[in-house]
């Protein structure tokens, strides 16, 4: 099994380890310091040996930071795990507060004293986050200390070592365009922001320009490592020669210069004269301070692989296509068992979300899931961004709904899909509250908007019937999707923050919801590829549009047909006849049973 | 009548005056001058004296700027222009280029050379816009040179004298608040800012902080003049004086000190040691040199007036319904009268602005339209901004369509209206544009939305049912309306552009629009009230939603009903018998016979 159910926080150790890490600062001569949950790639997972904040405070969730002063110390998590902290952490010795409404710069701004030293690890930190941190420290008096050698590190006696998890190479049959090529259409794009050169240190970056894998890191098939591009010459890959076989490195050799880790900072600091291109806000502080020590200009701009990574091409787009069609049968057996077995009343949230995972095995072709299953019963389904422990399991109840949203890596494709069902009988708010979910599901489904349109233009279509009826959601519409990469891909989303132009081939989700608190959580989630330009009968504007790659049916015994249009009716039957045609090949005869009625047309 | 029909532009001149300032500019030593079109203010409007674009080269649009060089001079406009250009300026002379794709900034980058001094006018440029001027200069190794003393001015012989237009008061049964109590709520906004003093260029701030009105512009009640606002004393106006009465000025002395123009500068010059809140966009740079210079401090910031002055209160709202009914009568007895007459073909542009106004003239209460009258039959409906002009001038046709956006100035509110009438035979066509654009606006005007949403999240829903049409339109959906002040205010609109949350109070136009040059042109337009936040029956969330203000049927003829779902139909039938019933009361016998057929439910 991917997923484990264990519960990882322990809040016990926080008030010891603080103390050791204070007399460690003291040592050194720091009056404070910032342990994000971060690595020195800004990704949304880390290896083990980067857990420094689980490590120091007990919290497990996805973003935090911590910061600890002589005679105070705090814990900042956003919004989803104001809750969980509570839980995770001795709250006597870290104050939680609200990453987003007092983050650590504004907390710090009040409390920093003229003359004091606080300290960050400048590997941990962006270029932008310590613009902003110094800004703070100045204003207050104090100084900001950057120690290369993390003083959390100095103490952690069993800290994991970094991971060497083996490299493979993604092959064109499912990236669909060779490394070599990536790499000069890159150099053209350096070329063009009159950069010489430009430091990758996204994983998913290294990975999709060089068209490698690892397994570094979970549920995420990356390796760590740093790389620079060279406008005029082969690119650097600095990266652990153990996690590459010798098959790996003669064709690696054949595309970039494969150097040790520690080369990475000997090569920065020969950037004299050079215009290197990296993003202030996904790079590490260290790299752009070594550059310009160097005589190296940094010229700030986004990372260049986002966008043509972003872009799928045809190859990858039909990987996706074939990968959600694999996931649509696994998930149909799924959904086909869980009716079997849920109105007996003996599953809980882990039986499910194992059971899940192991319909995703048995195709065999299952490298990792994409994410852990979040798998909410009753009122967990409300929790948005749940983990069931064992601590945490519920039981899957009579007359509730349970909320599965999950994913799989196949080496063809990335999938993410949302489905909400219903156990015995629904109540009539149930089925208004999924009915109007759905309203904004097809909303989004079915639109159609001209070249250069955003996803922030696109949100409010997924709200719209919500809002009218006095409701809404507090997350995103929908975040980008990698191929075979990250389940959590930029710079592509659904948000009102979602500034960039959608563009033919990036991949999205499409999840709006509905959460009542201690009640029952919805949400419906397919992905979506940008399809077009194409011409609509009548029109003028070519327009662009979403295909939808999930395969997989609605639960149609929560869909208040009323309150459906004629043309989303019409919607809901056609993409349940396609589920029934494409899924129903791949499946055998009991569950094609299953999956025939559970497309039947809404309006027979 | 406030609406003239003649032919603005001239373009013979424009060789000779080109010759004419290059001589000025030589003798002062400069090798090129900016020509923008706008004054002090920045405002839509200006006064005859600021018309200095218009006189060098001719062009009448309300947004351009001139560039003028040695040996080159070209002129700036917008894609609203780019045909006007071409008919209003010598183009031998001053070679077209479009504001947006290559500005002045760009264009010149190019052009200038190292050594050579380009001169520019600090009170018509605003900090912002020097800012970025002053970086191509630099990089072209050439010197941005500030003339206080305008040479176009120099030139110009028979340059208007600047307006004196009287002022009036603007008493509290329309303003619904005293102007004291205004300046004490800016003042806290000021300490807020931490600024001792802001500075107000915008008429429209300076009339709503001080409950005045003018008449220095056209189709705008604004006086020209500036204001600095104290956060511990009372606000100084510097205005000239001819424009005040005895009975003016005493109130005036009530609440600030009142100063001759000159003295502005005089009392910017001695702002040593104080922070001074100005917004750079909007903002002379004249002002913030002079405030440095001695010793001030500019605190960026938007005007502190444009909230408050966005958010009408109770007796502003109630003005703007008295208004909206008054201006629906008036536009009821317009409709008629156009059914009337339209069919025998002997109505063209020209005539039907002038009965509209004269309509609004007879309501006894209209002191300005508020903006020249679009009045654009068959084709000339297509073109987004256009100006009727004995020249342009074009017979309403059989079986064609018209379009005709106005407004009016009323002491207790400012009206914006567009209507689509159809004579004769619509195409199944023209109805099928009309009822798309139809739905985009009943999607404004029926949305819902929560505390927070900006005009940006609503766009979308104007245009969606184009977008899957293949169709668009290239400008915003709504803008903000002043009290009988600006019918063009920020900060509020409903543009992929405007993010700034909506709040209740807010007046902005909905209008959708379809253009097919050549053919003929569809916007609908209703003026609409932000409202709530408020209970929803079901809900959970209280949500905003907007009141529509604006009272006159739709084109009954021109709705295709099969287009529409039912919860369009309902509101369309709804929002007719509303109009039914409130402009029927005003209406002669005759008039309402025509209005009750026009407002026939269309689902019977």
């Amino acid at each position: 099994m991917f997923q484990t159910f264990d519960d990882i926080a322990d809040p016990t150790r926080g008030t010891e380890r603080l103390a050791l890490l204070r007399k460690e600062l003291s040592q050194r001569g720091l009056d404070g310091f910032l342990v994000p949950r971060a690595d020195a790639h800004q990704g949304e997972y880390v290896a083990a040996c980067d857990e420094r904040l689980a490590w120091l405070t007990g919290f497990g969730g996805s973003a935090g930071t911590a910061a600890v002063l002589g005679d105070r110390a705090a814990i900042f998590v956003d919004g989803r795990y104001t809750l969980q902290v509570r839980d995770q952490v001795d709250c006597e010795a870290f104050e939680p507060q609200h990453l987003i409404d007092n983050p650590p710069s504004k907390w710090l701004a009040g409390i920093l004293q003229p003359g004091q030293k606080l300290g960050y690890d400048p590997m941990l930190h962006t270029i932008s986050g310590v613009k902003r941190l110094r800004e703070v420290c100045e204003a207050a008096g104090a100084e900001l200390v950057a120690e290369t050698d993390n003083p959390v590190d100095a103490i952690w006696r069993d800290r994991p070592q970094p991971p060497i998890g083996p490299v493979t190479l993604h092959p064109i049959e499912f990236s669909g365009e060779a490394a070599s090529d990536k790499i000069a259409r890159l150099q053209e794009i350096l070329r063009a922001q009159k950069a010489d050169s430009a430091v990758l240190t996204q994983p998913e970056s290294i990975a999709w320009a060089f068209n490698i894998r690892g397994c570094d890191v979970p549920h995420t098939p990356l390796p760590l490592s740093f790389a620079i591009l060279h406008a005029e010459s082969a690119p650097e890959l600095f990266i652990d020669g153990r996690k590459l076989s010798n098959a790996v490195r003669a064709e690696l050799d054949e595309i970039v210069r494969v150097e040790a880790p520690e080369a990475f900072f000997v090569r920065l600091g020969a950037m004299d004269g050079q215009a290197v291109l990296a993003d202030p806000a996904m790079t590490a502080e260290a790299i752009g301070r070594i550059v310009e020590t160097a005589g190296g200009r940094i010229v700030k701009g986004s990372d260049p692989v986002a966008l043509p990574r972003a872009r799928k091409n045809a190859v990858e787009i039909a990987g996706a296509r074939a990968a959600h069609l694999r996931d649509g049968a696994a998930f149909a057996r799924f959904l086909a068992w869980f009716d079997a077995h849920a109105p007996a009343g003996d599953l809980d949230e882990i039986i499910a979300a194992r059971a899940l995972e192991g319909f995703r095995q048995e195709t065999g072709k299952l490298r990792e899931i994409s994410f852990d299953t979040i798998s909410g019963a009753g009122p967990n389904g409300a929790i948005v961004h749940y983990r069931v422990s064992h601590e945490t399991n519920r039981a899957i109840e009579p007359d509730s709904l349970y909320l599965v949203d999950s994913g799989a890596q196949y080496e063809d494709g990335t999938t993410d899909i949302t489905r909400t069902l219903v156990v015995g009988e629904p109540t009539a708010d149930m089925r208004r509250h999924y009915t109007l979910v759905l309203k904004g599901h097809i909303g989004i489904a079915t639109a159609r908007f001209p070249v250069g349109a955003s996803g922030a233009q696109l949100d409010t279509l997924a709200r719209i019937a919500l809002w009218k009826a006095g409701l809404d959601f507090d997350h995103g519409t929908g975040h980008g999707v990698g191929s075979y990469l990250s389940v959590h891909e930029g710079p592509q989303r659904i948000s009102k923050l979602g500034t960039v132009p959608l563009e033919p081939g990036m991949i999205l989700s499409n999840e709006p919801g509905y959460y009542r608190t201690g009640a029952y959580g919805i949400r419906i989630e397919n992905l979506e590829c940008v399809t077009g330009p194409s011409e609509i009968a009548g029109g003028e504007r070519p327009m662009l549009g979403f295909e939808t790659l999930t395969l997989a049916p609605f639960e149609r015994r929560l869909i208040d047909v009323a309150l459906l249009d004629e043309a989303e009716r019409a919607w809901v039957d056609a993409y349940h006849a396609r589920v029934r045609a494409e899924v129903g090949a791949e499946l055998d005869m009991e569950t094609r049973g299953w999956l025939n009625a559970a497309t039947d047309p809404l309006t027979p």
